[in-house]
């Protein structure tokens, strides 16, 4: 039933939404595929929750806050607000909290699917990614967290990514002793994030800027002014102190926060070290690092990221991370739930990897010589594919031409033809695209090797034997 | 970092959606993996478009309208309306619209992921659900639309499905013939449209149901009126003519068809009769039936669906669907693109499948006796692992008792123990769960026989020997 005639409507998508397709779409699902198959044999099993969520259940627990409602997508129905998921985890503590009583505790799950952020949207900042995260719920162990620490190694290692992403992990305890020591109150949650987001940002802006954030404020390159903690000097210094503790290997980073946090602060971490020993995780895989915060508020202990390194060393950044989140479920329930977990940043990780530029073989295309004869080449495609080949017949209008360049925006391995001289002979003729291209991009100049390679790029076969001689083509 | 206490949270999520999790997630995920490989095999690429569009680009299409928006989840975003996709060939069209240069004619794509329905939430009526298409936009050829039912046999078939699903499909075209016939013009929208929701409901109400509503209008029985589409009762017998001219072999179907309709009216069902013949399926698989017309407003020429029965040969209902929308990607272009695609209901074929109710293993269980010793057993599960088996340790804080009923909820087959009399002696003692808690089930009385089946369920090994032990366990 056709349509009322309408006025032409804008083909476009909001900003910082992204089509997927092709090999970003192939990556990303190699991903969760892969990541996913080690959480389930680490013994998690997949929960999906829903994208929408009601919006007190969510909570406020993001970094980024410049947006009008707080990074959330919200909507009102039936006068209550609802939300997209901004992460995995806050719909997993209301899950654990709806089901409590039925799971088997400690809950272990693993997840993965977009989640959204209404974000003001730049270069490489999505306002919709995915992520696959592994959690474990009900259990206080650091043991639990240095598990998590060790499957993502595992995952990433499955990836083919092995040396090339670090874990580096540290605790939000070591920082609470520290702070206990100079003198900011437990409740005072301002400084507190003020000093936290300060120590996040080391990376980028070194000892003499996460002073200035810790102190008075920092006026940053475009004069922008960032209030500071307003910590005194001596504050400071055992902060950064903290902060410029890692390096080598975990036992030497242990014994140096010994010295800044106390023994009793780093219990935690010595634990997390033991286990990650007996899961064979080395130094030179998972560092203790107390620059590693993480932003998001809920977590209360054990925090971890996971970075990427580019073949020359360089950082590509964070793939990953997570971290403790004893009080997201007893939000709910109002008694403590001790809970841990890893997201792996799919999106993030897909375009790493997609540097790479691998392109992926289409399908063997049937070209149509005659639309009449339609029938017969649909018939060749199924015999194919009956034959394990990944094959369609072309079904658009276009001339032979366009069917070929269409075989090759396909990156179609092999074209099959048939025309009439060959239906005739009882024939089939087969080009190897893949032979056509590169003997076009290397020997055009020598004109005999070309005519000799050009022989094998086109055969002609029996046409009971197309199955056979089209897997022979794909296999040299 | 601990947050400040706030007011206990109410766990719960919106009303229509639910979380999946245990035998329903992994049937989804199987559905997904399986028909996304036919799909794949056919020569289709993944294309994944974002899950918020703008409101506009995704046009008003849906059969429901009971709900303030149009059944679709809006919300302002700097002054612009979004939605969620409330299918996924909407976001299709505005795909292809976008990139329409650069695309290969035909473009074949599939896609699988969630899409949400702001209706009134209902038993077994959810407002997130999830869609596995293939689509093929650029080629008005009938025989597109044949492929896409012929593969939505493959996909079907390759989840074991086989004969227990038929597709029934029709074209809208020979009702706008008959229409054409009796004098109902074509641009009478508001009647051909309750023409076409008149004849979908055939198989609910029947034909006095159906002429009521081609007529004056039908009562229902809680005395509800839907008003008619005003035939006079020589046109209603027109429509219901051919709504009734289905039944036997497609043949049999298109020559009644052509008595009621004319034979101009059905070439294009005599084209893709003819390809589904090439492609080897057979009349039993895919029947053409009028009675299918399909509620969504943008098909334009053939139309599908996908009806499961059960062991009894009574309808489940349908399982996918789909058919051609030559209007829907010129809405932005403004010159005729034509489109056919297949959808399958993810969601619903899953709840269908799990009726029969498969549990699936869970982890082999490494149980802690002793907190202390949490790393010797994390050791224990990594060996396993590396092994191949899917284990994990226990990492709560409870006892023993506890610690079995944990292996019992989470269905591991093996439980793994080694207490301090196993560790002074070098052994580990494997608990064959699931042969426990048959012949608990089984042999309660006799007293003999269960002491025997007692000794195969409890293992005494050498430590060494673990991995190997528990492979031989799990294979028994």
């Amino acid at each position: 039933m056709s349509q009322p005639v309408s006025p032409r409507v804008a083909a476009e998508k909001p900003r910082g939404f992204i089509d997927r397709f092709g090999d970003v779409a192939r990556t990303e699902e190699r991903i969760v595929r892969t990541v996913g198959a080690v959480y389930e044999q680490w013994g998690f099993e997949r929960l999906e929750t829903p994208a929408i969520e009601y919006t007190g259940a969510l909570g406020k627990f993001l970094p980024d806050t410049d947006r009008p409602n707080e990074g959330v997508f919200s909507f009102q129905d039936d006068e209550k607000w609802l939300s997209l998921r901004y992460d995995l985890t806050a719909p997993l503590a209301r899950f654990v909290a709806e089901n409590f009583d039925s799971l088997p505790k400690p809950y272990r799950r693993w997840a993965a699917g977009p989640v959204w952020r209404n974000e003001k949207p730049g270069p490489g900042r999505f306002r919709e990614f995915w992520q696959c995260d592994a959690d474990t719920v009900g259990s206080a162990s650091p043991t639990a967290d240095a598990e998590m620490i060790a499957m993502a190694c595992a995952a990433y290692d499955a990836l083919g990514l092995g040396d090339s992403v670090q874990i580096k992990f540290s605790s939000r305890r070591v920082l609470d002793a520290v702070l206990e020591k100079i003198g900011v109150a437990p409740d005072a949650f301002a400084t507190r994030l003020i000093v936290l987001r300060a120590i996040d940002k080391f990376d980028r802006l070194g000892r003499k800027g996460v002073e200035l954030l810790l102190g008075a404020g920092r006026k940053d390159e475009s004069g922008d002014f960032t209030k500071g903690a307003g910590l005194d000097a001596a504050q400071a210094k055992a902060v950064l102190d903290l902060v410029e503790a890692g390096g080598g290997a975990r036992a030497e980073v242990l014994a140096r926060l010994a010295d800044v946090a106390g023994e009793s602060a780093i219990e935690e971490l010595r634990l997390m070290d033991a286990a990650l020993a007996a899961l064979g995780v080395a130094d030179a895989r998972a560092a203790i690092d107390p620059t590693i915060v993480r932003g998001l508020e809920y977590y209360t202990g054990a925090v971890f990221e996971a970075q990427l390194m580019d073949a020359n060393g360089a950082g590509f950044g964070s793939v990953g991370g997570g971290g403790r989140y004893d009080g997201l479920v007893s939000r709910f329930r109002g008694e403590p739930v001790p809970a841990t977990g890893f997201s792996i940043g799919v999106s993030r990780l897909a375009a790493a990897l997609n540097t790479q530029g691998v392109q992926s073989d289409g399908p063997v295309v049937v070209l149509v010589m005659d639309q009449a004869r339609a029938a017969d080449l649909l018939a060749m495609a199924a015999e194919l594919r009956a034959a394990g080949v990944r094959a369609e017949a072309y079904l658009g209008a276009a001339g032979m031409k366009a069917q070929l360049k269409y075989a090759d925006k396909r990156n179609a391995p092999i074209a099959v033809i048939q025309g009439g001289d060959e239906l005739a002979k009882g024939v089939v003729t087969l080009k190897d695209l893949k032979l056509g291209a590169s003997i076009a991009a290397t020997l055009g100049e020598d004109r005999e090797a070309y005519a000799k390679a050009r022989e094998q790029v086109q055969q002609e076969i029996p046409r009971d034997q197309l199955a056979t001689a089209v897997k022979n083509m794909l296999a040299r």
